[in-house]
């Protein structure tokens, strides 16, 4: 077992966090690791920059104009505020479509200031607010670029699904294809990928070295993107935001569900990948600040973000988590 | 590392949950049990119902009247629908005191709807819908009662609270004194306590046995208001309401905060307790529904309690939570 982040209480360990961690280079060279390297894991959302790729290096995004705004969606799990909603549909419609091509499914956003204002407006959610909506609204507007019909875009064998895949394989310089994919929430496919693979993927989405012709440019456009348009990732206050706005170009990073961390430190050349046994995002999130910070320098929000203190109802200090995998 | 819950993704264990657990009787014998039994943890919420003896031993709640479905929530983690914040306030009024007497603090609804509800009606919460309102209006009905001012009653050294604390060594049999006690998410102490003796404290509450005099009749008392009125204790649709609902008198559940699980099962003349190491409460709820069914025998509640099944967002079937403690 491979700690990566204690939960103190009173001074005292009250829960502990397995997980295990890569960094890589591009080459596949492991720099940094904790934990079983070959462990594969659903990366679940922490790939949408990847996912992404075929959207910019199809022209559809040039064709259909997509801001920086846009773009960032696209590689986003938003928390459902109204700037989210409004872009993901504003996509949508610069492809010709609107809310009911969107095939993620409705949750109310994962913000609760964001569904409250929602209900004291007599709204109900659409699929708009899904976390994942500008991902969808990517793929959408990539599969009608194409001339494809995007309706059952989120199989594993539409098209425009086939074309993600083999993205993100290519990216990996990894077959997928050999074991049948699980269903992401959502319902797109999702692959088990090990950590190791992860991470030389993310150094090369970071870099663009031994990546094949025309995946440099996109990534360093989608990572741009993110960059100058931190709140479209996430949202105010919330992690991926918080790092993108502290470290602008320099770290590229991206939550996944079930504790999983993926990013690219493009100024050094390497990706990580990170996962946290129990699929927790509090240790999943301090253990990647608290990796940022080993690897790029002090930083006051990494710091922060590496050792969040815990206050209670009343505002009282009762604990807090720290990170302890570097 | 003991394992207490896998989760599941597409037939796959995507993330997985390690923890303890003890089943002991009164005497302090252990039945069953894996990993560490002394593994000392913090209660926090699951030990309720013992904190709730002194509100029916020192007559508070006779004199005040109380009714079951108070006594009930003396004993909850409740999820802040209106009937919660409306129960919780009679208690309060019966004492002559009111919501300015709560010392838990303030948060929204812990039920995406009921907290939903409160904005779309224009109002903000108040202490009323902390899920611990029931247990800090019980203790202002025990310190009203004994003539006590019940100001700073959340402190360790407050009159009520110290006799609150008694009473749970006095269940345990152990003293709770020798270390600094932690604060809970509600402000009150909360102490280190081994699985092994909340487990046997648990028996002792369950059966009256081993307890000293007074003890067994308010214990009985409380299990049985839990019992009779089960969506006081959590809310309609949670965990512990649902167990009420389906095992009546023949269990007393009760979680608490960071995955943890401490039961009676009068019947069986044992009492349990569980921890999750890293805090998860979907990994608590499936064992301790497992550990339930192990004990008690085959029931559809603790079936599907025992192994939820993952629905995305589009109603697809995607994986489900396995227990594997028993």
């Amino acid at each position: 077992m491979f700690l990566i982040a204690e939960v103190l209480r009173g001074g005292r360990v009250e829960s502990r966090h397995a997980g295990a961690f890569v960094v890589a280079d591009s080459a596949g060279k492991i720099v940094l690791s904790g934990g079983d390297p070959d462990w594969a894991i659903y990366p679940r959302s922490a790939i949408k920059g990847l996912q992404a790729l075929p959207l910019v290096m199809s022209g559809a995004a040039d064709r259909f104009g997509l801001s920086g705004a846009e773009l960032a969606l696209a590689c986003a799990s938003h928390c459902g505020a109204p700037a989210h909603a409004a872009t993901a549909a504003s996509m949508l419609a610069r492809a010709g479509r609107d809310v009911r091509c969107l095939e993620c499914g409705t949750h109310w956003p994962s913000s609760g200031s964001a569904a409250r204002a929602l209900a004291m407006a007599g709204e109900v959610p659409s699929a708009l607010h899904n976390n994942c909506s500008g991902k969808h609204a990517g793929f959408i507007c990539t599969a009608v670029a194409a001339g494809q019909d995007p309706s059952g875009y989120v199989a594993p064998d539409h098209p425009t699904m086939r074309g993600v895949t083999q993205a993100v394989e290519a990216v990996m310089g990894t077959d997928l294809g050999s074991a049948a994919p699980a269903t992401d929430g959502c319902s797109i496919p999702t692959f088990r990928i090990a950590l190791r693979a992860l991470a030389t993927g993310f150094a090369r989405f970071g870099t663009g070295d031994g990546l094949p012709a025309g995946f440099a440019a996109a990534a360093q456009r989608l990572r741009a993107a993110v960059a100058a348009n931190p709140v479209m990732v996430a949202g105010a206050g919330r992690f991926d935001t918080e790092v993108a706005q502290a470290l602008g170009e320099s770290a590229f990073v991206k939550v996944g569900a079930e504790g999983v961390y993926c990013g690219a430190l493009p100024s050094l050349g390497v990706g990580f990948a990170l996962k946290c046994e129990d699929g927790a995002l509090r240790a999943a999130e301090a253990a990647a600040a608290a990796l940022l910070r080993h690897l790029l320098g002090p930083n006051p929000v990494l710091e922060r973000l590496a050792g969040p203190v815990l206050i209670n109802w009343n505002g009282i200090e009762v604990g807090s988590i720290r990170a302890c995998l570097v």
